[in-house]
């Protein structure tokens, strides 16, 4: 490795741990601490955050990825060191055009508006929760005017969260899909073999929940020496480095599968992040590469294995055995219908697979309404219901279980929504190539063993962390670019068994 | 405020938020971090560490804390503002003695030492963890050398918690103490009414103990909005700031006294953070003074105030019925002696009031000792156990209850033991002024009425924080400068009359 690269590698080195230190104080923050330190925790994250953006954007690193680039110009271009340089380039020109002020103010803001959401939500009160909103959408306004754009203001926030990604792609994404998606909706509605979830409401201690979904995560592969799970009010994975992946998940006394999948879901992030190769290791190239190929990572692990018979053939009798009031005189069969109910619902993180890709469309269009300045923050709980009639069939009681729901623009997440639906697709997409390698692989779930499904993942997606473009990462797994037909065929086919449609 | 002290002030307030950053990632490392990620915690708290001390003794630093003096030298030197400088210019020069890499070091060390010591302690593994202790003296003794001393090699590390204090004063303070102590404790062991401490030992569910020492904590005024307690394998307290103090307790289900007062110490430190004024809030007069004033306030609520008959007669219904089968039958009485046993032990957390000073007699020997040269690390655990049997009467069976049985060494807090008996004394001292100001402070304590007590505690200890050096505080808290008389006058007594002397 070149002297410049390694001066390069050391200053950038110092950032990734400032990064993972604010990393901590975020998850410390939706777990752990006491309400009342709320001030003083946005107060040490704006420090951090402006640091860690004085540190990116001072000319010291401007000069070390200069020389650094001056001498990989002659490397070959898919070689490590030319991949972390191109890298290095991209984020430097992003957070060159963002200034320090600017972003200690989003980082402020993003933990008052974070607690303020936390109560409006706890109490249904939108109007409790607007003025930070609109300050947020304000903000992140001001980002995307700042980052730059051509087409739609959109283009600018999405590109941050999936690289070259934009609302016009979004937008034909969605397009593509609800058609295939409504017409198989209408056909579960119109079903003469609809599905009884009863099994998986009612009495399920939590500290039996706790215990099986560790078993679970345990099981498919995730490594509790280098992570851990603990209980937070909107299930997240935070992965700090390989050697510490932090899940939450939600327990509700009264409804298991809740649990069960959101465990699955963020296990499946943490695996990505625990896959990335040693040698990436406190690099810009360590990590996972965007949230759409996160996202398939999570809902590989959480649907299209979670959710498939094979693997609730396996999972339960151990579910059964924790809980036997509930579940005593429950088939296996019974149970994997009822976790592959499909029924419009309110609250995104709880949607079956069929309907969820609607909730992330109705966020999409109000964000991108928000952001063109065609809906106001204030007319949002009206627009959100009216969406949700049209979409779901269904009216939020209140804005808690509505426009609340979510903690992303609480967090300053605006423009991220449409990579869920894009993880979506990579899952089926990968899936299919997986079913592929290993022909078997439905019989290897029913005996419980995930770990040539994990090698797959480690060799194809995983070990390549951040080295690759999304694009690129797709292609070379799966050999064929994004398509959305793997997922809809997955789940056409899928749903019209379990229907009989 | 002055233009200056307000720079001055901005500048320290960003550098103690990064503290605060750095001290949830050392909490987080003793409570719920992975294992596997102790290397990589290690880097996250060396950078922290750097960056802190760059911005500490950089020249903008020294501009503003000139600029600052030269407006606040006309101020009476009792207000906010010259006491902000004075504290300013002490900190100042004792960074600006350290260079960044022996800071960093130290730091990077301090992080791996502590896992091999968990590691070395858990098997009882001195050897494993001599290379580990040898480096960090060395460590220790450059820094020593950078702060500079006359007198003695340990004069440079004592005052770092103790400002002003030195080895001659800590070896006086042991000398007019010792006669008392051990004739105490001689006395004790030739009672003819021995204390029978068989209570505490037995079955005590932890769950039981998590939920009887959040309840204690409670009582005694330990707010839980702005903290929270957890569990970890050596009880301590960390305060970021007023909002955010973290405590955690050791629970083992066979002992339950250990836990109780674990807890009752360490929200002792707990409440002196909370009780930092919300004016000094992010400035570097907030938090507690020094060691030995923050040992005076756990020391205060674990033993005047946790271990008297009244406290005991009021917690004692309580306890009772969390342990129905073990406490049933057993009176408040037999529970206030059996807390109240004096016996030499092995291990300093659970020793008794009265031998507690010898326990640190001995540390204080021994890192004097080594610091000085006069004692090799190889020979740490003969020396150890030779003192500890002329000290204590007793030999460690293995170095994991002997010599390796505290965090301090392995955390770089050497010279910090002194403190502890110095907390001893200060809190007879103030137990006295207690007394004379509520007379009726047994009666309160019989009827679980804290809130007297801690308001004293905050209008005369907490409200001033860092304000004043501790020996200003003791004597405007107290009347009278420290003294060790009421300290051994309170154990005279009270041991007299359990042990019927």
């Amino acid at each position: 490795m070149s002297d410049a690269i390694k001066k390069f590698q050391a200053h950038a080195g110092r950032i990734i741990r400032l990064n993972e230190a604010a990393g901590l104080l975020g998850w410390d923050q939706q777990t752990f601490m006491p309400p009342a330190a709320a001030e003083s925790r946005a107060e040490q994250l704006a420090t951090l955050s402006e640091l860690i953006h004085e540190m990116s954007t001072s000319k010291e690193m401007g000069d070390l990825i200069a020389s650094a680039e001056a001498e990989t110009a002659a490397l070959d271009p898919d070689s490590d060191e030319a991949r972390t340089m191109k890298k290095a380039r991209r984020d430097y020109d992003i957070a060159t055009k963002l200034p320090t002020e600017l972003v200690a103010e989003i980082a402020r803001h993003e933990t008052l508006s974070h607690e303020v959401w936390v109560k409006a939500r706890q109490h249904a009160d939108f109007a409790g929760f607007a003025p930070s909103l609109k300050k947020m959408f304000d903000l992140t306004r001001q980002k995307a005017e700042c980052l730059g754009y051509t087409d739609h203001i959109y283009d600018a926030l999405i590109d941050l969260y999936e690289p070259g990604m934009k609302h016009a792609d979004v937008a034909k994404m969605f397009s593509e899909m609800k058609p295939g998606l409504v017409e198989l909706t209408h056909a579960i509605a119109d079903s003469s073999n609809p599905v009884d979830n009863s099994v998986v409401h009612g009495d399920f201690p939590g500290d039996k929940q706790r215990e099986v979904t560790l078993k679970l995560i345990d099981a498919i592969g995730f490594d509790r020496k280098r992570g851990r799970q603990d209980e937070a009010a909107h299930p997240f994975c935070a992965g700090f480095n390989r050697n510490d992946v932090r899940l939450t998940t939600r327990i509700d006394p009264q409804y298991f599968s809740q649990a069960m999948y959101a465990s699955l879901h963020e296990a499946g992030h943490g695996m990505y992040e625990q896959g990335s190769p040693e040698h990436f290791e406190g690099t810009v190239l360590a990590g996972g590469v965007s949230l759409g190929i996160h996202e398939s990572q999570s809902r590989l692990w959480e649907n299209l294995v979670g959710r498939s018979r094979a693997f609730v053939g396996w999972a339960f009798p151990m579910i059964q055995e924790a809980f036997p009031q509930k579940l005593g005189s429950v088939s296996s069969e019974q149970f994997y219908r009822a976790v592959n109910n499909v029924e419009p619902s309110l609250v995104r993180v709880e949607a079956d697979e069929v309907t969820y890709n609607l909730h992330v469309l109705m966020r999409f269009e109000l964000e991108s309404a928000i952001l063109s300045g065609k809906l106001d923050i204030d007319d949002l709980p009206d627009a959100w219901d009216t969406l949700s009639e049209q979409y779901l069939g269904i009216m939020p009681p209140d804005d808690g279980k509505g426009c609340l729901q979510d903690v992303h623009w609480s967090a300053g997440l605006i423009g991220y929504f449409p990579t869920y639906t894009l993880g979506n697709l990579v899952s089926g997409q990968i899936w299919n190539a997986i079913n592929k390698a290993l022909p078997d692989v439905n019989a290897l779930m029913a005996k419980g063993e995930f770990a040539p499904i994990l090698e797959w993942l480690r060799t194809n997606i995983h070990q390549h962390a951040s080295k690759f473009e999304p694009s690129e990462l797709i292609l070379k797994a799966t050999g064929e670019p994004l398509t959305s037909c793997y997922y809809v065929d997955y789940l056409t086919s899928k749903y019209s068994e379990i229907y009989s449609l």
